[in-house]
């Protein structure tokens, strides 16, 4: 397996699994002198917990976080973090559970293809390195890198913009920031937060599993960051946010509604504003234009699946004998993971904003240039 | 500016601008061996090239390609290629017309963040590196792909499946391959088709440009191709798609749709087929799942917006001035690039799965893996 | 800072420093289906250890490694793989010692570069990221490959050749590998190996450290390994090698003894074995002709320098006042860091030689040559 | 074949053969507004130009550079660089001359490697890829770095300082800059120079060829330069420069003589000099500590091997039938490449402090650090 690192400057590399000892994160190319501490770390990743609404799974994971390299005294030192969270909710009841069905497929999961990839020495035991817990060291990540694009005026903070037919209403950066994780689905339209939280638990009911719609907004970011050609920052973020596992699909602005625009409803007009600085009259863009970031708000939403694991039987194959079988309900669960997964998109969109803005200054140092328009 | 470098092992790196002299692309790791030849390339070209229909832009590029590097007798040596396409439409009227229009910003362009990122030192013509120009040697990279690809028995197309609110009736990788490139909007549902040049020709004729979704699948891809976590096929590609100027959002498979989904309607069923081999029911994964491919189609759809150019009078920001201007109408433009777009889609897709590719054989080529299920 | 990984496929990334916690390595691009324990990697850390020979450092490490991260049952599953060792000797007097000299430039230390590189945040304590602790991960990551190559034929084995005037005489692989680390200078020539540890020890006597060369040979290495330009065989060990602290040059072959020859006398003259085989006469190439080996064994050699730490006073900067300050002897130090070096440079060499054995194997994967030569 | 980019952010990517149509280097991470001309980048490439003198091969190369890409008005863009050299000596004698010994190894040349790692796809006109001829492309970029570098206050040159047997006295930048490229050879050590021209001139009578060290100090360099584990400076450095073909070893300050130094004479005992400022009373690091520029010269020395192509017979192998043969000799060589090599390593040494420095000044710029040191 390779892939297992993330940027280029500001460079997150992890491992573990679900059921290993332990997940670590290094991440390379962090500066002196950032004041941190394992409890702001902790803060994200309290976010991202299970076991703790009724619309998660049980999974009883305290995910403690302690910061073992880069940091003395409290500030960084700039030698490469390291970063490890123990798994504690791994008993043998869960290990046999997973051991009973190691050569089932489990439809909607990676395990086939790591199945075919890796042969018998995949790893059988929730779903290894496939796994969604996998996730904690980019929210874990995601923290250095939020308290340092808080010193250069950038936030990221999302909500679930729709689920199950609910979609709420079109907020902008301060509707979300001043309704921000009030609800268990962390919607900040609380109308349809309330909706969508009694659709789940229907769902959950069922036995089934929901999906959704994650938005996330980032302000704050200049113009003039990302690359304009195969590194475009709509690109990298799309990268990223891909990059989580139940995400199927990432669309900028006016996203997929392009299709059916026209030019001259599409392209976003300039003005000149009170303070005598470019700014659109709409933002179609999402903020990003030719690959480049032109100083509104980054929006982007996120298409998240329904979880995989339900308490349905399924038809599946064994592939010991390469059979049908059946899958038999499976009750340890997340009736949806939109909600939990905020908090990895948030740290996704971080990771890739400040790298971005590292090469940027990176490049840019070395000439002293005159910028009449800036 | 960074990130004219697409692909680790598979690397193409390229340059030139929309008014430049020319446009070089050099691609590491192709291996020694390949027959390839400047018509082959040239075919891939053909597809992307302006000046051809109606509903694209007037401007004459031949864009005629030579390799200059890395072939002898007809075979790649191992060496790099390199590939250079000379741009021959670069008259002085053109650049004239750019030059008068330099400090305004072109709404829905790159030019504003460019020139907040590169200051007076921007390229003010025809949007310099900012131009989709730049695709023309993504077309001639991929057709060295595709031939490799097609070695491996995979294969890759699309057609534009929607269009100002027209859409194509859903089609697999057969239907697509038999009615491919058949008309002006490359859609290969020829009924609908019919009804989306019409729109755009009248869209045209308002001086305005249409939108649209470009669908592409690849067939032929063995389960197995993807890195788990970072580098998953599905956030590769994405990354690889966006990085097209002028896409606002991809998705696989079901898509977006999965929002309103439970997972009991949206997990693939798998079963063993008549040859023994497992096969999924459904395809709702797009042929990726956690991050890899799992043998069925690999179904991917880009929304492509309205091409930022138009010819109405718009308004916008001098820059020089920094006060409010009129942008006059451009007459010189495409009325929609969805169906020029579809020959970068293709090309970034078989850069992408190649690179996938060698980088799985190279880690797995040490190891000799008794593999019980494959 | 960034450099925390190495390689391209087969890439190890590293963190942790001298009196930090615990160092952790975790390793990229490790295939399914190795068999590895914490034992056999055990076995290589062994030999870098120190503490265990009058000759070394007398810090009481245990250097225990622990594989917390992508194996089960014994094997690889494909997932990165994670590596940890905690460190154990640092108690609160040697912290003290730190502390109190923490203003001090030490001689021969990078101390004074990362006290201006990252400010009053750089680690004083036991030069913390600078430190040849880091050394130890390389080692365990070592290993793995160690393992790797031995499926592929090829070995990696070195000795002291040359420590304060003492040269062992020219020894092949088997002349190594016969007498591999049978004194505490680990020279295969046993009879300079007496000299050498004489002469070391009277150095220690006087509060003083010793240099040295050590020779390393890479036997079994396919011919065609190596990239021609910028990645050349050579280059990427050299980059290796030099990665390591005390290390201020590298050779391969003949080495610097090429400024005194002609083109007759360097030209390694090719002729076909007995088995049918191409060899060559002599190597002067050290096994690699413009930048790729060509099946002849690899030689390197690499100087040196005397440990920094001595038991002298010596003069030198505070940077709290920039006055001129005695610095103490320090009696806790290698008398040489030669004998201890060789696990490391093993170990570069062999992470080195399975990385571009794996990226060859990548590009070369997808397409059939006829090899009519080989 | 991989390995044709070097650097990360000022990152060249170059293609191109000996007996190809034209070489091109692509620049990526070039900052906006360099003035930058043609006729800049040609004076050093003039420097490297074979045929000016009775020591260098007589092929007649203008290595005429043009930039294509990336430059407007004089001035950069931000866009990637792109150069081109067309070769104009490849006549069909020449041609046929290695057509007809295009089975035979060349001693001494990466030919034979070449044969089996691209089997009979292997280039067979003038080395291809491996031929020399690539450097070109090297000195033309590094002529842009040097002209950043010079904006920073950091100047490279070098000379030849040693050439079979005759060893130029020790000199200082400053000595080098006063007597720089005033021979043939390229000694600063005029008397020096004279011997090693008489050596060479007489090899070469007897249709031999010379070896030499090639000495190359960069000034000015700010102390805090380099990453303090795998990406040390001089591992860098040593890449950069093992890199060039005829390069079989690297040494920086003492270098090899460290083997047989006591701690006590190689620690660099530092002061504070008559402007406060940190130096050091010797540079036997070189000026890297612990793989971190000190603020000293950095002072590097390369052994050049002979040129492989001689004119005197020699015995070899017929790939195509596996039986020994002879080898003719061969007059269109070069009598010593070291003193061409020189604006090679210059310009690979110049590629590499670029580079960093655009690293560090990347992650440093997100955090405001005191710096009470520095």
């Amino acid at each position: 397996m390779l892939g297992n690192s993330f940027g280029r400057l500001f460079r997150v590399t992890a491992c573990g699994e679900s059921y290993g000892d332990a997940l670590v994160a290094i991440i390379d190319g962090c500066p002196a002198g950032l004041e941190i501490s394992d409890a702001e770390v902790q803060t994200e990743l309290d976010a991202r917990r299970p076991g703790t609404s009724p619309l998660d799974s049980p999974r009883q994971e305290t995910d403690q976080v302690h910061i073992f390299a880069g940091v003395r005294d409290g500030f960084t030192t700039g030698a490469p973090l390291g970063l490890i969270i123990y798994n504690v909710d791994r008993h043998d009841i869960h290990v046999k559970q997973y051991h009973d069905v190691k050569d089932l497929i489990r439809p909607g999961h990676a395990e086939y293809a790591h199945m075919i990839k890796y042969g018998k020495f995949a790893d059988w035991c929730g779903a290894g390195r496939g796994s969604g817990r996998e996730t904690c060291m980019r929210v874990a990540a995601g923290a250095v890198a939020k308290k340092i694009l808080a010193g250069k005026g950038i936030e990221v903070l999302g909500h679930v913009a729709e689920c199950m037919g609910i979609k709420a209403k079109k907020m902008d950066f301060a509707g979300i920031k001043a309704h921000y994780r009030k609800n268990l689905i962390n919607c900040a339209d609380e109308e349809a937060a309330e909706k969508m939280i009694e659709r789940v638990l229907e769902i959950k009911e069922e036995g089934d599993t929901a999906g959704g719609v994650v938005e996330v907004i980032a302000t704050g970011v200049p113009p003039g960051l990302g690359e304009p050609v195969f590194d475009k920052l709509n690109a990298t973020l799309a990268h990223a946010l891909l990059s989580i596992g139940a995400v199927r699909g990432v669309e900028f602005g006016a996203g997929f509604a392009v299709a059916n625009m026209k030019g001259s409803e599409c392209n976003d007009i300039p003005y000149v504003d009170d303070d005598g600085k470019v700014r659109f009259q709409t933002n179609n863009a999402g903020g990003i234009e030719g690959g480049v970031s032109n100083g509104e708000d980054i929006v982007v939403r996120l298409a998240v699946k329904p979880t995989s694991t339900i308490s349905i039987d399924q038809q599946t194959v064994n592939m010991a004998d390469m059979k049908d079988q059946k899958l038999a309900a499976i009750t340890r669960r997340d009736p949806t993971i939109t909600a939990r997964l905020l908090a990895v998109a948030e740290a996704m969109i971080r990771l890739t904003l400040l790298d971005h803005l590292m090469m940027w200054r990176g490049y840019d140092a070395v000439q002293d240039i005159e910028h009449p328009w800036s």
